[in-house]
């Protein structure tokens, strides 16, 4: 959690909340670095002293940032996944999240991808990212572990490993999408992940 | 191309060559972002009118800076995948991949892969790294190709496709081995994907 006030009223909930959504756009449009306290103020239509009541510093904003935008994807991710339990729900996730790329014409990348990218050589960043990160691969293998109990088959491989390698592809087909404008390689990756789970799994 | 001046002299050369240097350097440490045109000047040790003489401004800096990159990391993995042509091959570039990351405490990610993220959302950055990424898959392609004829195969599956999956393995291996700060998630991409070349190519 980052070190910073907490909102004691509605009101100064409200405002810390919507410092960091205009904290949140501006770094998805223009990235952390190109992203001033000042232009935060400017968007947020929030006064100086209340932005530094509640973040100390820019280090602060971005790692409320991170936990916005994790739980923005994971919350979106989460609801995908939390009922499948069977390879053919895994193949709708994978549909969906292909078509949540092309409503975006493969623009900005994954949120979390694209905040890695940028903050994994800072220590506080990396941390609050890695977490981000092992939640999302927990979501997963929480799946992976009921489309192999529906199947009836006793835990074979390491559901954690298998996590890690669904996200990986993941991250690598969204960022490779929004390099080459198009869903392929995102399509290309997640099929093959699913392949590998299929097998793993033993389904 | 970006289009700057091209040195007429050797003296020319090196000098255009010391300003890449420096400013690949800054930007592999601090982002395109953090890095100014005066930052360059001052560790290439170049004057300003020598900068500007070969660079109209930074956004020409930068795709220099892609392209000094996409030599040298497209040149690592060329000279590793050149004469590849089995799946024992496959897992020797896999195992130097995962060394080359655990030399470097898997800081940094991969640099072409760090630019994609900061630099896909600008028309010129981004083509360049597209284009960076398509010269990337055919050194796989090239690879897959000759595995396949080596095993006395007629060409089954899509190897472009097959060669867009492995490229997207090892872009989500690398950011999250990176966050991490682990080779492993790199190593469960990389094995997905070699099982799923071997599947393909029928070896």
């Amino acid at each position: 959690m980052p070190n910073t006030s907490v909102p004691k009223t509605a009101r100064g909930a409200a405002t810390r909340a919507r410092i960091v959504d205009a904290a949140t756009e501006l770094v998805r449009a223009r990235g952390a670095a190109n992203t001033t306290i000042d232009a935060v103020i400017e968007a947020s239509k929030a006064s100086k002293s209340q932005v530094y009541h509640y973040f100390a510093d820019k280090d602060e904003l971005v790692l409320a940032v991170i936990q916005r935008q994790a739980e923005c994807v994971l919350g979106t991710h989460e609801g995908l996944l939390r009922k499948l339990n069977s390879l053919s729900g895994l193949r709708r996730w994978r549909d969906a999240v292909v078509a949540l790329t092309h409503q975006t014409n493969c623009a900005g990348g994954c949120p979390l991808g694209s905040l890695a990218a940028e903050l994994s050589e800072t220590p506080r960043t990396r941390a609050a990212l890695a977490e981000s990160f092992a939640r999302w691969a927990g979501h997963f293998e929480a799946a992976f572990a009921r489309m192999q109990s529906r199947a009836g088959i006793t835990s074979a491989g390491d559901l954690k490993e298998l996590s890690e390698a669904m996200l990986a592809s993941l991250q690598g087909g969204l960022l490779l999408a929004q390099t080459l404008r198009s869903t392929r390689p995102l399509e290309l990756a997640l099929d093959m992940a699913i392949d590998h789970v299929a097998a793993r799994l033993g389904l």
